[in-house]
């Protein structure tokens, strides 16, 4: 029996509890854990395109569709799927005639819930809505300690633990990072488990192939019960175009089981600009919105209505070494185009992100970390993935810049917030009260407010210079990694019930047995 | 005879040559040193007031100036003139009936030109422009050898000289740092010929007595004829309100004097949130508004027409230790509304900076200097101070700081670029050559615009994990010292007419002899 089997807990509250005296125990003794609740934006979205611009990028894309098309690799039925569309089917080039790409579109929801196994964790995606998850995908990490080594599983399970303890992070996320140590056809039984019994928030599944995908929608199952998963989003889940303009059969092929079970897929294209996309911002945006409407169409022939977001991961690439750039202006100008384009397919929008090159959490981490994450939120993103722990162009997550980051996302939710013009916010009577040459600090409004008037980071050093300097000296970094141990230290299991664990442990088991270890 | 009057140079162009032999030789042996045009923006504000918040606040800052007024310390002239003016003057207090400072602002200019003695480093304050001026300030400097110490002249000169090095700081500043080794009354001397001589971009002046702001005047008659300066705007200067509400003597002193020549002024409340205004962003825009309409309307009673900009300082405070915190969501919150407030008063506006609380250039100094500066550009401002080197709150000019700043500063001058739209950026012809599953990287388009394509940092990292790991794993704050040692080992004086370069060191030397220290 695993970790997960021996777990005691309760199942979320939603559909009554069963378990006994273990399940009554765990509830007990379990930690609170606050979580905020995701951004409602009072703010306006930034918008760099005028009317000329926006029509000029729509209309180029539609040419895209029109003459070049794009292609639908390995893949007969979407090639038959395109064909009873309209579409212009020649070889595995799909030529998409103006206009049919968007009018597919018109049937993916506005917004949608994604639900969580603890109700009050679930997501609204799209609006005027901001949903924050980790980063996704690095094969490696780094500490402070052990520096930057291969990912393992216990590394997955600890990254799992601090999202779960961050509380700006509304979602548990997907490949935290790559469980190295675990036979790549089994990886994603072990990730998905441990979103399931380590944390209680919102979760994406496996796409690195059909069956896999499959397999996460059964896990699901026995989380949420098969009819609740039927009616019901649980799952995000990350689909990478491969740029330029062409799907693979293996994404496309977990696309189509998630949308046919209802679940959510973030349609994405992935562009180092330079490499694969133009050298250009309106280029980019052009070949981006060409791919976006052609994967959102694909999956509305799936299945009219099924849930989707319009992703647009877009970074710059440095033409002296040809590695990748983040936290750049071309990417920001990108991100806040490629939302005002989103926004006008009335769909929910997937960018940004704690992006930096860097190798290390220092200041230039911060720099480029800062420049993205203030960019997605002011670009109208509904969906951030990588929102923290992102290192190195997303080749290492590391522990240290997850906390950094993860409290960074605080400052987010209060700028979000926009200015309030209460009668109390005015505040003419403390104005008044303390008049010209007074003090702020002990007037009555102060004393009402102070409280929560300011945001205040968790991570960083607000110390006078002396106490800071006899306390170490200490930068972020070193602040960060005392942050990671506490959290890892507080950590407590959400309540699950155990029989549900049980059966998640059984499930893993199951399908491990039936495989004999692949690492492709 | 100083370091100055040895100088050879030649000065600038404008009203031609003199100088003999060593002018010749000086030229020839000038580096020439690129310094990017100021800031033009290509993108829109972002505007977090509604129209019915703006109304509360414009109607309550007048409320303020009308009912509760503002003090003007130690200076019955300025009464007189506010007197006059037709304000109730009640002691110190001046109570400002509605409507009578916006009035009195009308006469101060949309945009000015400040005049550097290289008049290709003239910039235009106002519009759609942005100015990037370095720290200013700091009693302390700190560079990873020598640790945190106090600053002196030489530091100052040093300063100095990177900021002229620095290709996107568009101006040389003032109080660089507090060169504490000279005597208080003597400083301004030194700092301003520093500015003079070491660099070729416009600067500020002295403000902490109205004689040195004489002083100033003056050494800048020398340097650009008594003629030019009665004509035209050559220093820049910042004025302090004593907020709330307070506009003391000596401040208002300095102001006179340069309103009087015809001189800049920034007229800023300087607020730490919480102390001197309310814990809330709508009441700290007003009495912001409240005080920067008093102040310049004051301006404007002195000499109408004289140049003025409307500042915003303002931080947020740790209500836990007392300390000012920057970077945070609050002081972005009151820095885009205070840009919406200042271009309804048709005023350049003064604001943001690379603030940041960290006492080290590690990540923290880097996401909040990334948060403030974002907020400068996109809140209008015009001219902004703090732009790079600030660090610890502004206790401290940081060498290494101050490179990084200065190099993220360019991605600013990319992103007020917007999204071009041009036939070649839209880049069609790119997309066809390529087609799907193709790459861009030897592409016609690519070839022709891969040079000016990205921003590229010039302090980052950007090398592959391997290659950055054998040459030793450097973080930020260890590359910019190499950076900085770069800078100043290839820095070399712009030229300067010896004979002026003499009189101003005259006029120093002159000046001093007629002192005694003081250190007040």
């Amino acid at each position: 029996m695993t970790e997960a089997a021996q777990m005691a807990g309760e199942r979320a509250g939603r559909r009554g509890r069963s378990g006994g005296g273990a399940a009554r125990r765990a509830e007990r003794t379990a930690v609170s854990v606050e979580t905020a609740r995701f951004i409602e934006r009072n703010i306006p979205d930034y918008e760099v395109l005028d009317a000329r611009a926006i029509e000029v990028i729509e209309a180029n894309a539609e040419t895209v569709l029109e003459e070049i098309g794009v292609v639908f690799s390995d893949n007969p039925e979407a090639l038959e799927r395109w064909r009873q569309a309209g579409a212009h089917v020649d070889g595995e080039r799909v030529r998409i005639p103006r206009g049919l790409a968007r009018k597919l579109c018109a049937t993916a929801p506005a917004t949608f819930t994604q639900h969580a196994r603890n109700p009050a964790r679930n997501v609204e995606i799209g609006g005027r809505n901001l949903v924050l998850a980790p980063v996704y995908g690095p094969p490696f990490v780094r500490d402070a300690e052990g520096g930057r080594r291969y990912a393992t599983i216990e590394d997955f399970r600890n990254f799992v633990k601090l999202g779960y303890m961050s509380k700006w992070l509304h979602h548990s996320g997907g490949t935290v990072c790559e469980p190295t140590d675990v036979a790549v056809n089994k990886r994603h039984l072990d990730m998905l488990l441990a979103h399931m019994v380590y944390s209680d928030k919102p979760f994406m599944g496996s796409v690195t192939a059909p069956e896999r995908a499959q397999d996460c929608v059964e896990m699901c199952e026995i989380l949420f019960g098969k009819e609740f998963v039927a009616e019901n989003t649980v799952m995000t889940s990350l689909i990478n175009i491969n740029s330029p303009l062409t799907f693979d059969g293996i994404m496309m092929g977990a696309l189509e089981v998630y949308a046919k079970a209802n679940q959510a897929c973030i349609i994405s294209p992935f562009i180092v600009g330079g490499a694969m996309a133009p050298v250009s911002v309106a280029g980019t945006l052009t070949q981006v919105l060409a791919e976006a409407l052609a994967g959102v169409a694909y999956s509305q022939l799936v299945r009219p209505g099924a849930p989707v977001i319009v992703g647009a991961f877009v970074t710059s690439i440095d033409m002296n070494s040809g590695a990748p750039t983040f936290g750049t202006p071309e990417a920001s100008l990108i991100t806040y185009g490629m939302g005002q384009l989103a926004r006008r397919m009335g769909l929910p929008y997937r960018s940004a992100g704690a992006f930096c090159g860097s190798k290390l959490p220092d200041a230039q981490a911060g720099y480029e970390s800062a420049n993205s994450l203030n960019m997605g939120l002011m670009s109208g993103v509904n969906f951030m993935l990588h929102a923290c722990g992102w290192l190195e162009g997303g080749l290492v997550a590391s522990y240290e810049k997850f906390v950094m980051d993860a409290d960074q996302l605080g400052a987010l939710h209060q700028m979000a917030k926009g200015v309030d013009v209460s009668e109390e916010m005015q505040a003419m009577d403390a104005i008044r009260e303390v008049g010209p040459g007074g003090h702020y600090l002990g007037c009555a409004h102060t004393q009402a407010n102070f409280k929560t008037a300011f945001w205040r980071s968790e991570a960083f050093d607000y110390k006078p210079f002396e106490t800071w300097d006899e306390e170490g000296a200490r930068d972020t970094q070193t602040l960060a990694s005392a942050r990671v141990a506490k959290l890892l230290g507080d950590y407590r299991q959400p309540p699950l019930d155990p029989e549900i664990a049980q059966r998640l442990t059984e499930y893993v088991e199951k399908r491990k047995a039936s495989m004999s270890d692949s690492f492709s």
